[in-house]
């Protein structure tokens, strides 16, 4: 009996995209004995064929032009892997709106256009896949719109960026500032030459509104996601942390209170008994939290291989739907529209760095501050310091609002002693 | 529009089917709304209806009989919750051979008829799912047969027994012996009274025997599996492996050498640095290394909520290929028949208690043993012990071949001075 033909095209052809077809490509004879199919890459379309790539690419798949591989009707599969918005919205959708399936790791494009997508993909009868958006090769998106479907799902949080948790792990490793261990990530190549995206949090905020959605049910617009960085952060709030029995991870949270949902990425201090606190390096992790069960998927958080296997992973379940003719039989399962809770309502403890002046009376008129202001201290440490200099105090509070923890903050400093204040929210 | 009406009988009304049935009715609204369809529990069969039970049934849906759900051709979905090889066997097939679909967490059954039981499903057009089977609540089954499915898997090995693991963490905690902590088990419901299927290893072997067989596309005997319980593990050994930077756990390991599977239960010496290691309690976690990605999966090993939870997922699956007529397009995917390496050809690194009489030269004699074997030592312990007495020196090995240990074990064994060996296996 003929097997059936798959044709599949690849935009983009960079560590993802090439990452992706060496998986494909190694594992071509074994997928296609599971799914009793043949599988074809016909055009791979990238602008520049100079760079090195991991794996060797037979000139005749080789393209340049976006045509390529939009116009030719023979396509049953698009794996988009350019990244960024446009061209690639303006793409996928003209490939979904003729019925076809589209692949992408893409996070911008599926926290800003996820819905969008999906709803056009359902008209035409095409199919959307976006296994890799969140945590490279962690399998947890298909996951969520399929086994977790019916779970009641009330938070789910993770390390989803590498290059954040690699420098916070080496900062707690060496004891070293945040500048050096950036430059240990740049010169590695796990961090950017500018590497805002992933310091200031934007990756992990596409990521934590991608599973925010699917965890509940929700549209999400990403720019409700409260984002705060790691660039703040000194060896010396981590070992403040140490002490208390807290790692400091950037965390990506999303949780359900009281029928909104709290949307934000931002650094934390987190137990180190929870089962995030050993995901070092650039590993990720994700945990989710439902009425029936507590689970953690952790794995790889990037790289060519990993993220291109979730790709493959995605091809594997497309074509299943082509072959049963069932594409769209899981579909956008955002029904809902959950009020976003603003940051302000958070309530949570807090870790305060207060720089001020060793001077006479100086605890007792920041913790004057914080008592007058509602908040009541859980921890409080003052490393010896030279008198007249300035110097870290460390606070930790009991559970508070977040919005009397600011007020209270905005005393303080306005403390003629308190030269500024850091603050990092506790996660439990 | 009217929706389609999905009806589901219930076979077995113990933790895991009422833990099902509880999930299903408290998310059936939103499951429903997801799926657009309506979901029935038709009937629920059970012999005792004396127990107390999480959710309360009205009369009309309690049966005794199992021929009330098997003869019911309204049925679309049968929730196998029996357990064990009979009659469970004999009502799936039954069933599957109609073309229905088959939702169980019966891994004894899974374990030694699953091929049969896939193989009739693919025939009659029926479907069979057991993602309760392996890890209770973690979703693992499914993930191995989409998303893993092009992986290439090397290794796959979890700490699938609850009872196990928190009678080791138990052990670990308060140094307390393995019968004080089997009776604290069983105090909390964690351990049977008759606790032979899971101190032994008999439910480990069964679930590493299902993920084997997914991992590597390959058929396996459960018979095959060497099997090892926790039953002679004493706090000194924790506390040794401690020293050496372990943890003491109970694997079901699987890897593939050579292209062939090496399948065991037993404990191990686990480096404390494994993802695996911090994993306590009843909790279950389970490790897939793959040519692209190593993953780890966490969440609770038990349950009827995590279970039931687990099946209901299933169901959604299940629901979902019935409305796209799709049913059968995740099949079988055991194309292989591996061969199982014996025992005898492992090669690692080995902990060695033995008990021996404290006289003078007896660390010469066991050591001279070992060394005459070819057994090399990498570190030794002997306690402060009185002489005379009885007392353990441990030994933990460089990686050597199996049969080699065994050897010189057994030559160690001969010595008069020697009343004992027992040997855990490292696992890295």
């Amino acid at each position: 009996m003929e097997k059936r033909l798959i044709n599949i095209g690849i935009l983009g052809f960079g560590t993802v995209g090439s990452g992706a077809v060496k998986v494909l490509w190694e594992q071509k004879e074994e997928i296609e004995k599971e799914l009793g199919v043949e599988l074809r890459i016909k055009k791979i379309v990238d602008q520049d064929w100079q760079r090195q790539r991991p794996v060797a690419v037979p000139p005749e798949l080789k393209g340049k032009n976006l045509e390529e591989v939009l116009e030719d009707p023979e396509l049953d599969i698009l794996v988009e892997a350019i990244g960024g918005v446009e061209p690639a919205f303006s793409v996928v959708s003209r490939f979904l709106s003729r019925g076809k399936t589209v692949i992408t790791p893409n996070k911008e494009l599926i926290a800003k256009k996820g819905r969008e997508l999906l709803d056009l993909a359902s008209q035409a009868g095409g199919e959307l896949f976006f296994e890799g958006s969140v945590g490279g090769g962690i399998p947890i998106i298909q996951t969520l719109k399929t086994q977790l479907l019916g779970d009641d799902i009330s938070e789910v949080f993770g390390i989803v960026n590498g290059t954040t948790n690699f420098i916070l792990t080496h900062m707690s490793l060496y004891q070293s500032s945040y500048a050096e261990s950036l430059d240990k990530a740049q010169e590695l190549g796990y961090a950017e030459p500018v590497p805002t995206m992933d310091v200031e949090g934007f990756d992990a905020a596409y990521k934590i509104a991608i599973l925010a959605s699917l965890s509940f049910h929700t549209r999400v617009d990403v720019e409700s996601v409260y984002r705060e960085g790691i660039t703040r952060i000194i060896p010396q709030d981590i070992e403040f942390a140490q002490e208390l029995g807290f790692v400091v991870k950037l965390l990506a949270i999303a949780k359900l209170i009281d029928n909104a949902v709290t949307l934000r990425v931002h650094p934390v201090f987190l137990p180190n008994n929870h089962p995030l606190s050993g995901v070092n390096g650039v590993e990720n992790a994700i945990f989710v939290k439902s009425r029936f069960r507590e689970l953690t998927f952790r794995g790889p958080g990037a790289g060519g291989e990993a993220t291109g296997a979730a790709l493959v992973g995605d091809i594997i379940e497309a074509v299943r739907n082509i072959l049963f003719d069932s594409r769209g039989r899981v579909g956008c399962t955002c029904l809902r529209e959950l009020e976003v809770q603003p940051i302000a309502q958070l309530e949570t403890q807090y870790c305060i760095r207060v720089l001020a002046l060793d001077v006479p009376g100086v605890l007792g008129k920041i913790a004057t501050e914080f008592g007058d202001g509602g908040v009541s201290l859980s921890a409080v440490k003052q490393p010896v310091s030279t008198p007249g200099k300035l110097t870290n105090i460390y606070f930790l509070t009991h559970s508070v609002r977040e919005e009397l923890l600011q007020k209270a903050l905005k005393r303080v400093n306005d403390l003629e002693v308190v030269s500024d204040t850091y603050t990092i929210r506790v996660e439990a």
